[in-house]
């Protein structure tokens, strides 16, 4: 488990201040952490290349947070530079029918990482206890015990050879108004605007309470959780790429010896 | 949990009463259990036909057993009164390189039962806590944590909707040898003969002592296993047959009313 200022121990209950959002960490601004984000990025390309060739471990990442809390822009930013053979991005929208006939881990369990490789998931098994609760579309009998599933699932990963990293990605109500807007003005952005996400802006309390729940809960040794001050874009991407470095570097992973027979 | 006298109660320890493999239970012969044995097949066809109608719950079975214990012959004989839309065999040979750079229930996972639908494991998960184990391809450390696992995997399976029924199809090791024999003279058993067999029931014991383990860590209350004496198989078709279809009927499967809007 990497060790970060965002960081959620097992057994933490969050309080005010893991939840600042417009956090900048040891950093000035921008420019200030631009060296560092640099060199993340560096060292993320080549310790992915060594993770390829020995294909000993696994790595999951999976990203959550409320709509234009900056799951594509991390991704972007973050794995532009690692070689896509070797990496895959997972989004979990609605279910098709075929999922919907199986159980909720089904889809999910899938697209999980192969040795070697990173999978990166854009929302998650997670929303099974987020979207699912808030809109109860299932029971409260029924979501209460998934946080159980999910955590023996991610032991089960994390036992047979995966490196678990979750992500939440934390922007504040205000920050969220300002790039709902944005949306509509930028015509590089203008293709995400969905009329509903001014719905959901509307049970942000609500969500905000199941973010909670499944982080508190399921932030384990081997599956730990990260809440990321995302307000500024550049932050969220230099810590997030900091804690996956280091977290691939633990591995240590390392360039085989050519095969002698 | 459907009763039986071959159900293995949660924490019970098996004894030699309940690995007697010739038993007959309430039958003299097979003629005095045919009409039983027809008439499962009937209700399992019309239990099937509702089942997949309503597409309401889903139906696990799993098939495990020494080789020539007769699983290929309990799904000829059990399930081919059945509609094949809607119930699906799945055969778990050597995992291919795909599935060994994944986690072990991978491909367990991808291949479990849509609702309304009845999935036959031929061989399943429990291979990696038998073969694996009897061969030592994984180390103790490693097989020994997987009893968990399974247990919290079928409990998922089972909390969100399917229903699990395992069977251990219970030979005596001369009925074994019989059958291996037999196999290299009739014509239409022959392909199925291979040398490594000898080598494996070199290994009787060991694989015997995994199975104990596997039935008693892994008999739960959302997953029971039953140990089936299949000395004859008659009987074996009859005493499994008879249990899916009482699961089946205790699921209370309904024709939904035609939709009106």
């Amino acid at each position: 488990m990497v060790d970060s200022d965002f960081l959620v121990r097992p057994g933490h209950s969050l309080k005010a201040k893991d939840l600042v959002a417009d956090s900048t960490g040891p950093w000035k601004d921008k420019d200030h952490a631009r060296k560092a984000s640099e060199k993340n990025l560096e060292q993320l390309n080549e310790l992915q290349r060594a993770l390829y060739a020995e294909a000993k471990h696994a790595v999951l990442v999976v990203l959550q947070g409320m709509d234009t809390s900056g799951k594509d822009g991390t991704i972007r930013h973050v794995f532009s530079g690692v070689n896509p053979q070797g990496c895959s991005v997972s989004s979990f929208k609605a279910p098709s029918a075929d999922e919907l006939a199986h159980d909720y881990l089904w889809r999910v369990h899938a697209r999980t990482p192969e040795r070697g490789t990173i999978a990166i998931f854009n929302r998650s098994h997670y929303e099974s206890v987020l979207i699912e609760r808030v809109h109860e579309l299932v029971p409260k009998k029924v979501w209460s015990r998934r946080y159980e599933h999910i955590n023996n699932f991610e032991k089960l990963l994390s036992d047979e050879g995966t490196t678990i990293l979750k992500f939440f990605l934390n922007i504040s109500k205000d920050e969220q108004k300002k790039r709902l807007e944005e949306r509509l003005t930028d015509p590089e952005s203008e293709w995400k605007h969905d009329p509903n996400d001014m719905n959901e802006r509307k049970l942000w309390d609500d969500y905000h309470a199941a973010y909670r729940d499944a982080v508190e809960k399921c932030s384990t040794e081997y599956a730990p959780w990260y809440v990321i001050p995302s307000d500024h874009k550049w932050f969220r991407n230099w810590a997030i790429g900091d804690i996956i470095v280091r977290a691939i570097a633990e591995l240590k992973p390392k360039f085989p010896k050519a095969k002698t027979e």
